[in-house]
């Protein structure tokens, strides 16, 4: 099946998650709004239009014959046994799916970092609170989440290669996006924790040189981190 | 089979909306943290029990014979089947987890009102910043939200008076509670809004009588809206 994923074309951002994963499996899939007669104003057009019985309330969203599916995380939901990228049985679906929710959480406090009071501000308006902000995030909150991962990984039964079993999920290709972003946005902050984290950070490592990954990486269709995305880097709220 | 709940005692927050299918299901549970001699402390004890393979990276989560499933929303989708909560087909599961999960981003941002810059601080101590996310969220966020769910129950080819299927699901009853919660603590806004959300007022009203819930709602199991949960009522920040 040829499926169709809906998301800003500009920026990684939550789309990010998702790619990754069709791009690990090889997946046959078009980024619909890449197609500059589409981009995010086609995808607006479809939220609106009243004909569409399941709208989601953001992007991303994918079409996957007559499904519609929005939430990342839903939507990795879905895919992943489809791609071979989650065990079968349940109770590891829903222990991976877990730890995908908690990457949205996680997102969800990048974002905040610098947009803290609303998104309908530019950052520039909202420059002093994203600075305290992001000092709780730096200091707190990275350290919480990325040594929950560290944990997750230190009790896996199967060895601590991976998140879960002793395969590759898609939730360690989401793990390696949020090092990824990090080390954009926060490098300073990065360089100093990661020596605290080594198994997450070897996950990272294995990630990045998976042979279709590396590929898609290298690829244009990797975009490149920038200061429209979640992922932003203002070095003064890195410091 | 006796579903084990375990939320922090005193508020209603996340833990009320696994609650409240619950209940309306009738399902044999126990609060467990309700119980004294556990309390906080004992969820706490349990999220750093090195011995547990899928810790919950926060309260709620759930135990269910071996399993142990964290995640709000994933919790539901677990219970929703077993408790009759969902329709059987996967594209009416899958459309009811992504509505679930719109509730997740939503209950987040009612987090961020009164804490936008650092869960660690006292609101008092981010007071200034909380007025202007405020502001924010009243004028554009629970609009856009409610208008969201409106539009869903508007589009439903079954009728309008659920969000999906011509029977009540889980997704009704996290719906019901929003409403409940905003109610309590934007008053002003939202006997200024509801006007404008016919279906999904109808939709709060018809789950409030419905009658497991309705003696849950006025029973001391059902705590009480308080001013250490996510909802939470400032008079300045309605306004």
């Amino acid at each position: 099946m040829r499926y169709e994923l809906y998301y800003q074309p500009l920026i990684q951002g939550r789309g990010e998650f998702v790619r990754l994963a069709l791009e690990d499996a090889g997946a046959d899939y078009v980024d619909v709004a890449r197609n500059p007669s589409v981009g995010r104003a086609g995808i607006m057009k479809i939220l609106e239009d009243r004909s569409i019985k399941t709208p989601a309330f953001a992007p991303p969203f994918l079409k996957a014959g007559k499904l519609m599916i929005g939430q990342t995380a839903n939507i990795l939901q879905f895919l992943a046994p489809r791609l071979g990228l989650v065990p079968k049985d349940q109770a590891s679906r829903i222990w991976a799916h877990q730890l995908q929710l908690t990457v949205t959480d996680w997102m969800a406090e990048v974002g905040a970092v610098h947009h803290p009071i609303a998104n309908s501000l530019y950052y520039e308006e909202q420059k002093d609170e994203s600075k305290k902000r992001a000092s709780y995030f730096t200091s707190m909150r990275i350290p919480k989440f990325l040594g929950y991962y560290e944990a997750v990984m230190e009790r896996n039964p199967k060895g601590s290669k991976y998140l879960l079993g002793k395969r590759l999920c898609y939730v360690d290709l989401s793990l390696f996006q949020m090092v990824e972003g990090l080390r954009y946005a926060f490098p300073k902050t990065m360089a100093k924790l990661e020596p605290n984290y080594p198994r997450v950070i070897a996950l990272h490592d294995r990630v990045a040189v998976r042979p279709r990954l590396k590929k898609y990486l290298a690829s244009p269709r990797r975009l490149a981190f920038n200061q429209n995305g979640i992922f932003r880097h203002y070095p003064e709220l890195d410091e």
